[in-house]
């Protein structure tokens, strides 16, 4: 194991994370909130001098063996690291007073999830509520991704770090350069988010909404500014925003190879057939279901509403223009399996991804015919092309390991004797990173009651559904932290 | 694919079911049901003589082609076949007037699930109770395997069958022919039968009662004859009951080796271990629970009731003496997790299996290594023994298959419109073949409210569940139904 490197990488990290801290420091000045204004200039301003201190100090590696273990290793502790420095001003300002709820919130907010332990939300500084905000945007698309983006690391070690912290079962290989590819993503994700806020302005939301809504949407994340989340704004910023939620969580290389001139093969891409096919079903059935049981008189508003909340998630947003909770049971199934479906892989969003669900079927399919005879081999195909064994092995175990996630996280949460339907859909809310459940923690609640047993465990789920499982376990072998290894 | 030989067995299958009908019959017969006695004695005798003219003028077949894909397709028909046949008597006799309805009760019999759509079991006929529980005893050890048992077919298809059949990963191979293996399985049922049978005759139950309910143990299938299932009984009976639904819950391989006097050897059976150390596990914890809880003063009785619920949930049994819907959320969500757990391979239990769940764990820890180490080879390990490549593989996706199954029903089920708990506990209880679920089919309440779709799906749950999900899987494939294939 690579120690000193990832050391470095991983001091890198905070220092990224201590220049972010600039946004909300900026707001701080524009909104005259200048004891926060200060809290976020000496925070990030102090990180970043020690980080710097400490690279001076330890950060001579220049090289070194850097293999898929240094990668999930330093994915998972920057995220660790990230939330836990990230939710430092929270505390500090004393707008979340309890530490483990600060990081609570942080951890949320950088996995895209958007659970909030805030009763009020309406009551935090402006600079605050961008900072929320803002950690969703980075979390989107990856932060490590970010710094190699921009900074690239000596060596070859850009693969291995991506491929542990992009979302979807391989990373996605655009550009023959790792860091090309990286800069493509976040380009195309900058002018998608840039877009968004100006649609949002020009249709009357105020600059500031705009711009957390934006950075909530692009990053699927779900942190609003307001308790009401998005009811409050007019039709047409609702009807925006569903549009962009459910672009947010296309595969990004379609939009890669709609800019490359390749429309057909954009088109062509299996994945987003299906996304979009499940979405377009599930809003429809919902709209019917909801329709039908009186929920809307007017037919219009069920489909308008059903195709945001279907949206916000599928995309794993969490976004909510109505409750969700007071919707049939036809409904509320389909919303929550949505959740687990979730989005496209190389999307911002979460959940088990569309691409893993149409490998869960062909593979099951593979199985049953392998059962019949037994002596064939039969390789498992996506998107037109085989998947190699290793990949296969993983995706086959990969819904195992959920599981068991999913069932010894049930287990422990439910030690805080809340009803079955709140320990569940908070645990699939977390563990898919979406944000809001049903109960206790639907669109209109928040997870401030658990305890602190129980969330810990809620922000590991967070971590280990944002970095797909096999990161966050990999940091309990014995081998990551055997020295020399 | 062997029609001929398929065609042959299955009507084997049903001839012997009718002989199974004798025994309702008789006890129609005792109890001065006289026509109850000629509706088993005629649907039994003409079934019977049917068969026997389809199997003279069909069954010239004696040998061909005979592998795992004829297996597989013979064992998911021949149950099929087998609810559908011995639903007609309660159908014709009018006790259950619905065909679907007595369709349901008789896979629920005989996959050993116990759900019921029945509102009042006591106004059942004798004859029915005693053919509903004997469903159960037929079912928990298979009746392809029983076939075998008494009467082989010539040629090596035995294995196939049985492989397909037996609840576990692999088939058991105590002895070197299947037919003897089969033998020693029905002989020590029938003997822990038996002894079961006289505990509670001499407890003071009466015998009819005692016949009944030890035929549900015995398969762990839960169907009793009392409304109240077994709350009526006196406490000696309820913990002889216990005893016994955790027994049959043990792999039976266990038993064969202590009878042949290798106690070491089946001490140190893992799957075993763990089971018994679960069920202690989730006993003492709900012991606590709801004694802290206040649901009993006396924690003797918080044991003995936490002791009998966790075993009728973990054997899949579904005998019920409290109605667990009242118990705390940190309980509940235990017996939802025994209820997917289930009891071990090779017994007459049903769920995912102890056995799979440890596999799982391991698969899931040799797959974090491996995504360390891509490069080595981490084969999978159970009792001590090395598993092979195939087994692995469906090992793997034996989770994924059964979570697209559980959450499609679910999805259909759900268009009922009954709240989520009731939804999710219909399916979780048919596919793990336990019985009663939460809510509206809970303990005290039964499965009648569902619409057809449902039930059919219920049904089909139940036999992917009992049959360990790929037979039925099987039967969908095109190449079962290719002519000629």
């Amino acid at each position: 194991m690579n120690h000193a490197l990832i050391r470095k990488i991983l001091l890198k990290v905070i220092q990224m994370e201590c220049i972010f801290m600039a946004l909300p420091a900026i707001t701080a000045l524009l909104y005259g909130e200048y004891d926060k204004f200060s809290v976020y200039l000496g925070v990030g301003g102090i990180g970043y001098l020690i980080c710097f201190a400490l690279v001076k100090k330890f950060g001579k590696v220049r090289s070194g063996k850097f293999n898929a273990r240094e990668g999930f290793v330093t994915v998972a502790f920057s995220w660790i690291l990230l939330g836990a420095f990230g939710a430092i001003p929270f505390f500090i300002t004393g707008e979340i007073p309890n530490y483990v709820d600060a990081l609570f919130e942080t951890v949320s907010g950088f996995t895209t999830t958007g659970s909030s332990i805030l009763t009020d939300v309406e009551a935090l500084s402006h600079a605050s509520l961008m900072w929320r905000s803002f950690t969703h945007w980075v979390g989107g698309m990856g932060v490590l991704v970010f710094i190699l983006a921009i900074q690239p690391l000596s060596g070859n070690y850009d693969m291995h770090i991506m491929r542990a912290e992009s979302p979807g079962y391989s990373a996605q290989k655009l550009m023959p350069r790792m860091r090309d590819s990286a800069m493509v993503l976040y380009f195309i994700y900058l002018c998608m988010t840039a877009v968004l806020i100006m649609i949002l302005c020009l249709e009357g939301m105020p600059l500031f909404d705009s711009v957390c809504h934006a950075f909530g949407t692009a990053g699927t994340g779900g942190f609003g500014v307001k308790n009401t989340s998005i009811a409050g704004y007019s039709n047409i910023c609702k009807i925006t925003i569903t549009v962009f939620m459910t672009l947010f969580g296309v595969n990004f290389s379609f939009y890669y190879l709609l800019f490359s001139g390749k429309v057909k093969e954009a088109l062509k891409i299996e994945e987003v057939r299906w996304y979009i096919g499940i979405y377009l079903a599930a809003t429809v059935t919902i709209a019917f279901n909801i329709f039908r049981n009186g929920i809307y008189t007017n037919f219009g508003t069920a489909i308008q509403e059903s195709a945001f909340q279907a949206s916000s998630v599928m995309t794993t947003t969490g976004f909510a223009t109505a409750d969700f909770c007071t919707w049939p049971g036809f409904s509320q199934t389909i919303m929550v399996t949505l959740m687990f479906i979730g989005a496209c892989t190389g999307s911002t969003g979460g959940g088990i991804k569309v691409s893993r669900i149409i490998a869960a079927f062909k593979l099951v399919r593979n199985e049953t015919e392998l059962s019949l005879h037994p002596r064939r081999v039969k390789p498992l195909y996506l998107e037109g092309g085989r998947v190699n064994e290793r990949t296969t092995s993983t995706l086959k175990v990969y819904m195992t390991a959920f599981v068991l996630i999913f069932v010894g996280s049930i287990l422990v949460v439910s030690i805080d004797d809340f009803d079955l339907i709140t320990t569940f859909t908070a645990v699939a809310a977390t563990i898919n990173n979406i944000g809001p459940g049903l109960s206790v923690v639907g669109p209109t609640g928040n997870f401030s009651q658990f305890s602190y047993l129980s969330k810990f465990i809620l922000i590991f789920d967070m971590l280990a559904g944002r970095l797909e499982i096999f990161p966050m376990l990999a940091i309990f072998t014995r081998k990551v932290w055997k020295r020399g290894a």
